[in-house]
């Protein structure tokens, strides 16, 4: 499946959660991930970040598409992180 | 269709975009908007977003769906804004 993340996280933590995503997503942008993930996969990736993170001052939004055939993205402005061929 | 909107904007033109994007969207995270929009409400919102934005600094990234059908959300720590309820 396809896979956006965004995470709204203290400053103090930003290194540590960029630092996981970047294993499981492709950065696109400041605090935006995307890319082809499978539920496992998704599942340690919230576990790892999870772990890091503070339950009640952090902030990650998942959004997950079956396929992303229904899916478009456009930029507006510069392009900031690579973007995945995927959509 | 459904859009998803992520920006990552200079701070001096935050206040801005973030008044444009609310005009449009349901903010539901620090840059980070969503909702049920037309392709000519989006085409507006790309018109007053980007003539308060510097195209060479600013970065703003839209994914449109054709319907959320496909589309699941799942937010990890606390929700920071409303979320809309269309998926």
């Amino acid at each position: 499946m396809f896979a956006i993340l965004v995470y709204d996280v203290q400053e103090g933590r930003v290194a540590k959660a960029l630092k996981i995503c970047r294993k499981y997503l492709i950065w696109v942008q400041n605090s935006v991930f995307e890319g082809e993930i499978t539920e496992a996969r998704l599942r340690s990736l919230k576990g790892e970040l999870m772990a890091v993170l503070e339950e009640n001052n952090d902030s990650v939004i998942v959004y997950t598409f079956e396929n992303s055939r229904y899916t478009k993205r456009v930029t507006w402005g510069i392009e900031r992180g690579s973007v995945s061929n995927i959509i």
